[in-house]
């Protein structure tokens, strides 16, 4: 092809999908698209997520108010009430957010306090600070209104007791399909924010933290670039950095499903996988295009997109 | 050039540095050497840790002993035992390190415990996680032997209580010539590790947490490319996950001055510095070459090489 032929055709294509973009309205290119990611079947905390997109919320509200569903829910027993306590019985909450303009708050190690992702918000929002831990996360919690509640459950207390008879402790690959709910959005200004909630390993060293609370581990924005949020073993997330990782990745040109897998496989690469954990990462870009992986089969996610929210089953490293 | 001469000078200066580098001792690329940085004028503990490496202790051994000699001497306000405390007159520190298998660990809030560096190793090696925060942290110190202290001073007492008497609170720029302090090692095995320790902002929030314990915020170490620490307001570390980002600069080609730089300019360009603040990093890569920068001037850092342990001035952003 002549270099006149072949800019014409570049230009061409262009003008042409241009046109076509413009013809078909749910296009990935086209603005206002909003659209909401969330780590397993957390299918009513993404719908909200989306509902609240369409109506214009922005992304960070969208995402807090989403994973709260889930924080409020008795039955989850990685997350807020009726999260899986520490060994000595003790829940304790950890959880961050990022907003498009690259603002971010943590709160670690947090009893009492239900809606640890709103609270982390407020940190960002509210102090000068990013992350707060413990009694203080709790204290900051309480002179801004929060209520204290007992975050056992019934029935979180009687799993607990019956464990104690073992204190069998190994990390529980997919544990009934639920584990840390991050979220990503996007919402109308076409702006990209994130949230991460979780009550840790069941039955946890006291005081242990894992990914979720952690920017760059846990959850990571750039607005320009896309954002990623991981799940499953925190451990392995934090030493390599991953949620940072995936959104480097992409912002070298690779593709949220190619960022996924990369950062998987760098875990991969420097565990033999003996012993058997989970870790998966979610991914979205600029464009709003998706992208998902982990290392053992078995992880999905909820996507809502086009006025669906749909599960999505992920590949895996292993099979 | 042909092709052919082309090769042949490529071969040839290949075969004259390799001749050149065995004739002097102390080039660069010669095994072993050792190295030792650290932030600010932390002359005594680059000095302990240059000399361990020397006689062949690892590279976490002896970045864990350097910082140990900070942490227990009562005239660093940042570190350790004379820290400054919280506003409610508590002192909380911070550490954590990271080995060249990837493994690392980090406590986050913890009181009356000294040694948070070596606090923060003994999770690596004795807990199946990475973080222990608060209580929890402090409990796994008591039950390991260690001591429990108090860390406040007569000294960080009086400058406490005179601090109430105005309660302002802005970060400090270089406050005193002295804040976190990070170390990064490099021992005879060509191995890297490294250590960051403090007692965080002076009049903190209670519960607040920077940088400094954050694997790739505070301190990120890939063996097979080289390790970086931060040192400064740790908000502005974490927003931008700076070690880590430091780390992947370099595995992507820059050397440590110019991913140093280039981290810096990240943060930079993401805010107008209107309100001034320090940001600093120091990173070292395998060939043992190492690199530091400063968004303000006034930053020096420690090195130990070829005997030698000398206080090294760092460019800056701004001037």
């Amino acid at each position: 092809m002549k270099r006149r032929n072949f800019i014409f055709d570049i230009f061409s294509i262009g003008l042409l999908s241009s046109i076509t973009s413009k013809l078909r309205p749910n296009n990935l290119n086209i603005y206002p698209m909003v659209r909401s990611i969330s780590t397993w079947k957390t299918t009513e905390a993404n719908l909200m997520a989306g509902s609240l997109l369409e109506k214009g919320v922005d992304a960070l509200s969208a995402a807090v108010s989403g994973v709260a569903i889930e924080e409020e829910n008795p039955k989850n027993s990685t997350v807020g009430y009726g999260g899986a306590p520490d060994r000595s019985g003790i829940v304790t909450l950890d959880a961050c957010v990022m907003n498009h303009m690259g603002d971010c708050g943590s709160v670690i190690a947090v009893e009492n306090i239900i809606n640890v992702a709103r609270l982390a918000k407020d940190v960002m929002e509210k102090t000068p600070h990013v992350m707060l831990a413990g009694k203080g996360a709790q204290e900051f919690a309480i002179s801004e209104g929060y209520k204290r509640e007992d975050l056992l459950t019934q029935k979180s207390k009687e799993d607990w007791k019956k464990w104690l008879e073992s204190e069998d402790y190994k990390p529980i690959i997919n544990i009934e399909n639920h584990d840390t709910i991050g979220m990503l959005c996007l919402d109308k200004n076409n702006n990209i924010s994130g949230a991460c909630t979780t009550s840790g390993l069941a039955y946890k060293m006291k005081g242990r933290v894992g990914d979720s609370p952690i920017i760059g581990s846990g959850l990571f924005i750039d607005n320009k670039i896309g954002g990623a949020v991981a799940t499953g073993l925190g451990e392995e997330v934090v030493k390599t950095v991953g949620s940072f990782l995936v959104v480097e990745l992409m912002r070298q040109g690779k593709s949220p499903q190619e960022a996924c897998e990369a950062a998987v496989k760098r875990i991969v690469k420097s565990n033999s996988q003996k012993d058997k954990f989970q870790v998966a990462y979610i991914a979205i870009n600029k464009n709003g295009e998706v992208g998902s992986y982990s290392i053992e089969p078995g992880f999905t996610y909820m996507d809502y997109y086009n006025g669906e929210n749909k599960e999505v089953k992920t590949d895996s490293a292993f099979s």
